[in-house]
């Protein structure tokens, strides 16, 4: 029988989307970053889950209060990537019976607090015992189906685009398994670990700028994330520069590892990863409020990523932060 | 520190809603079966969210269909009770690596099988590894705010009446405890436990009735929703009958289980346990198509739920299927 190492989280994600089907209620169904139910005139109830499951998405040292700030921020960053408002939020607890009021209280107020910074109400939920500690979040908003971002828009002669830089997630969680005493430069990189942020106003603000074709959250990772528009929008996508964040690129060369492996292939950063209109690129950059890197271009032909170097291609493999496959990270 | 156990469900729950307060944009908060938030022009959009975990809600001999099923059955059961027809779901999932190809298909058909049993599509979801197996649904759906079945409209003198028998559940939960090879009787018991019901057309029609004051779902028990609509409605219920299932009474006869315990404190049953304008009872029996049972009256005076025996009350406990503190049910 074969196990879920041997499947993937995406070959789960397929048997499921196999078996569920495609609903002709739903305006945006599997494969987005969100769902989207028609509601009425042209709106669309915006649906999104994600689940924070202790033994995967908690590494050591992070606490209660960030943790349940991290499950509202994955949340939230995939509803900017798609420029829709978070409306409200259910939030589902699976609790260990070893945790303690205190616990409690630090996740209640880390919920409370991200939930505010991103200005939406939690409005109900659900509390069970389990043996892994688990925050399940669910928001919803409302848009017009039209002005929904989607992975799939991106068309040929369009600019990509991201709103950060990346690899101090990935250079961060490296650091905190070789050294339990992190030093001042691990510190600085496990910020991006323990207090990530989702950019929720820069989402909105370049959805409706109208200059944007195609959207996704750098949630599984940059070269994840670009192989995803690549296949929804059936188009190849050109990668002439990475911005990688500057102390990820002193801890890479401190203990010989590639920096560009951490920017391309880390996962859980919420930047957005975005293709824009070329006419409309100033707008963009207006819109993202200084934010924007332009790191390429979207080209002609089967859906890839790569890099050009000379006349040949350098392929950016299509792999991120695969749950049960690489059980390590 | 006090622990989860010393604290109970009931003790997190208080905490979460303290810290996460009311927002001015909750029509229905905490406290409620659903939750909701206002939409525009007088209607709201319900939400519910309803965690399974495979330590504490998946009894030994449960398959993976059906418990994908019950993850369902439990979040419509509490639409059912508002009143509410679930438009669309999104389901959230932490898997234990130890699970198989053929366990995921299992599930994915148990929840392409159960949504469409109470006709809404499940349009999207989230993919995780879990120590312990997770499913965790989300529905929504849309409804007049004023029309909306809450747990607080009771008011003195209204029926109380209930959609079914109770007690299988618990003496089925029993009979699995006792034996590993299960008699008949005990067979037929399991099957409340392994395929549960939810009401929901019955929730709808007696929703639309007009009938209804107050409703929740029996889910954590009988006691424990009667005392809820009690707390919620600030008033008294006073009992006269519990409908037992006949097997139920049979199986505490045979093994010196007392069938009432089964009734009232049992839990995992998802009838609907409603009140009922007095002048109306009629025309709610209709609606709910020959399933409601009376047992009882709305009475004036503070929050309990009794039993009167000639001029004495006899108090039935405010006490159901509460997480962290009975771990062995």
């Amino acid at each position: 029988m074969e196990s879920l190492k041997e499947l993937g989280e995406f070959g789960v994600i397929r048997i499921l989307e196999e078996k569920l089907g495609t609903s002709p209620l739903a305006a945006v169904g599997f494969g987005d970053d969100i769902a989207a139910v028609s509601l009425d005139r042209g709106r669309v109830l915006v649906l999104k889950t994600d689940m924070l499951v202790g033994s995967t998405d908690v590494p050591p040292g992070m606490t209660m209060y960030q943790a349940a700030r991290k499950s509202v921020v994955a949340n939230v960053s995939d509803m900017a990537a798609k420029g829709v408002r978070p409306l409200a939020g259910l939030v589902s607890l699976g609790l260990p019976a070893s945790l303690t009021k205190s616990d409690i209280v630090h996740m209640a107020i880390g919920l409370r607090d991200s939930a505010k910074e991103y200005g939406f109400p939690l409005v109900g939920g659900d509390t069970n015992e389990s043996n892994d500690l688990t925050i399940s979040i669910a928001l919803f908003g409302v848009a017009n189906r039209k002005r929904l971002i989607l992975r799939s828009g991106a068309r040929v002669g369009d600019v990509v685009a991201v709103t950060g830089e990346f690899g101090s997630t990935a250079a961060g969680l490296s650091a905190l398994l070789r050294d339990k005493r992190p030093s001042h430069l691990a510190h600085q990189l496990l910020q991006a670990v323990y207090n990530p942020q989702a950019q929720l106003e820069t989402g909105l603000n370049l959805a409706a700028s109208g200059a944007i074709t195609a959207s996704i959250d750098s949630s599984d990772g940059l070269a994840w994330s670009l192989h995803e528009l690549a296949r929804a929008s059936k188009v190849a996508m050109r990668i002439d520069h990475v911005p990688i964040d500057e102390d990820t690129v002193k801890y890479a060369a401190q203990y010989g590892h590639e920096a560009m492996d951490f920017a391309l292939y880390g996962g859980e950063e919420y930047h957005l990863v975005i293709t824009v209109n070329p006419s409309r690129v100033e707008r963009a950059k207006r819109a993202a409020g200084g934010r924007l890197r332009l790191i390429g271009t979207v080209t002609r032909g089967p859906p890839r990523v790569y890099f050009q170097r000379a006349r040949s291609e350098i392929r950016i493999e299509r792999r991120g932060c695969e749950h049960f496959k690489h059980r390590g990270r």
